[in-house]
């Protein structure tokens, strides 16, 4: 061989190892993950379930995905974006309700002091919902809160709250649907506050969204058809009765279920006491520098029965830390 | 041209358009309607919003239906068939309800005296309702209507009810489906009643169905998660109520919608008043040799109100005995 034919062929391999990186970095639908335990674990579920002839095979109908929203697909710290919504329309209404400027929780909301504001718990938080969340139609209502969400920024960050979505769950959500898996949302969050961005910003359209609810009625106004937001509550979707509107809304039992908290454990138990193949994931919160590390203390987003739970059943739990190779997308 | 090849041409042509019908009959998706106004009028609408780049296109995504069920897709004569359900299991269960023997409605139930029994009205139907659909589990009450539809059958026809649905309706669904629409079931019926059975009679997936329903509750048993059905109303899926539980479940406004009474008008006005190409149709029982007739003073399936709004509207009504070739798949 002479020197240069050795030289070519140095070359030809090289290109060729380059190429073949490429296609498997390609091929990898977990790019943000770090090639730890828990990415292994995601990855052979979805192959073993999706295997034809494999005894652990689900048929496409049944490959069905439910995921919390608040700390599961996006950040819910330092308060769950919902609640930034309320604060924002309460500023937004003001000029309608001079009263407010004297009375409690808005008068605090209007000086900015949502401390004082929130410290009224359930009772505030129920009176500032009823006065920002009902009285207007449903299609108003999904106008505001189209309007609202395609500005409002993190308070921190100073990114769109759309953009305070994980990275490595997006992956986790295009994988499964190119699996043939239907996803759906289960969330805590209002059903008609996440609809209307959910399918552009997760894949998830509309009928694919489970949330807590309140009442509508129908009436005609000016010989045209409305549902009108009543204030009244209709559904609660959280702790036992994320199964209760899983089974409502979808009518089968997940065979995957991801949550953060203990609102979401009922969910994962139910999910995973069906028959065959099951798959549940915790994202644990550890990742103080890059997001925010909470778990067994904190008032929002708890995480302590679960957490035993998955431990004692094995259920994955992640490390955003060690498992996560960045968090948000514009991180680099 | 000779005598014989004169023939030849003839035979030709006679196979050509032998063969010319063939294709044309086996690409007719409603082959159970006949050629009238009606059966064009669906067709006009499905081709004008699935062409692309006609103005009235709709994407995919958008493309959602609602059917009623009762009446519309399957027969409700001489009474619901969720009915039929009530009056078997309440035989079924005497054994356990030795105190049934002496206590309406039941009493005339198990006589076989069933005008007595529903004589009670609401009343009785929902002490009925109370003891055939609560108490059990929702796995467990998924068995018993699985159970009870594969074999339960009509008492004037003697076929299965699930052979009691509408032939010219299921040709509506297919041809739907195979045009990129999702058709849900939106029906007063139950929801846990309907799932077991739509996918394989109607190819609806149990996501894709809504009905009235009872509360649930989440509890653990033996370790074991359960969802126990409470003996209290969750929705009542009828009327103004319809569009409600559209919204909720289905979070977009149908483009086309099928009813067959007066429960299905608030539907029907809810679809039609979104922008866009929109269909509003009515199944109207005008055959009383092949199935029912019924509409203005039925008290079962009354449609009233909803047949002077869709002569005002020009909605499509189905009339069943000229539009439908046959009714029932068995007929011939």
């Amino acid at each position: 061989m002479k020197p240069n034919s050795r030289l070519t062929l140095f070359g030809f391999v090289v290109v060729a190892l380059a190429f073949a990186t490429t296609i498997v970095r390609a091929q990898d639908p977990l790019l943000s993950w770090n090639d730890t335990a828990t990415k292994k674990a995601i990855v052979t579920f979805i192959e073993k379930v999706t295997k034809e002839g494999s005894p652990d095979f689900v048929p496409v109908p049944e490959r069905i995905t439910t995921f919390d929203n608040d700390g599961t697909l996006w950040c819910e710290k330092p308060m769950p974006v919902q609640l930034y919504f309320v604060l924002d329309r309460v500023k937004a209404l003001a000029p309608q309700h001079p009263e407010w400027k004297t009375k409690e929780p808005f008068a605090s909301i209007l000086k900015g002091d949502y401390k004082t504001a929130l410290a009224g718990g359930d009772h505030a938080l129920l009176e500032l919902a009823v006065a920002t969340h009902t009285g207007m139609t449903t299609v108003e209502f999904e106008q505001i809160v189209r309007d609202w969400i395609a500005t409002a920024k993190h308070p921190k960050t100073g990114k769109l709250f759309t953009e305070m979505v994980y990275q490595p769950m997006l992956e986790v959500l295009a994988y499964l649907r190119a699996n043939g898996f239907k996803n759906y949302i289960v969330s805590g969050g209002g059903i008609e506050f996440m609809r209307p961005w959910t399918e552009q910003v997760y894949g998830i359209p509309p009928e694919q969204v489970v949330g807590s609810s309140i009442k509508t009625r129908f009436e005609m106004r000016d010989g045209k058809p409305v549902l009108v937001r009543l204030p009244e509550l209709n559904f609660n979707d959280d702790k036992g009765d994320k199964p209760v509107g899983i089974n409502q809304h979808i009518g089968r039992r997940p065979i995957a279920a991801f949550g953060n908290s203990d609102g979401d454990l009922q969910m994962l138990q139910w999910t995973t006491a069906g028959s065959g193949p099951r798959f549940a994931l915790i994202v644990h919160h550890t990742d103080a520098e890059r997001e925010w590390a909470y778990d067994r203390k904190s008032s929002i987003g708890r995480l302590d029965k679960a957490l035993d739970e998955a431990q004692a059943r094995g259920w994955t739990v992640v490390d955003m830390k060690s498992d996560w190779k960045r968090i948000f997308a514009w991180e680099q």
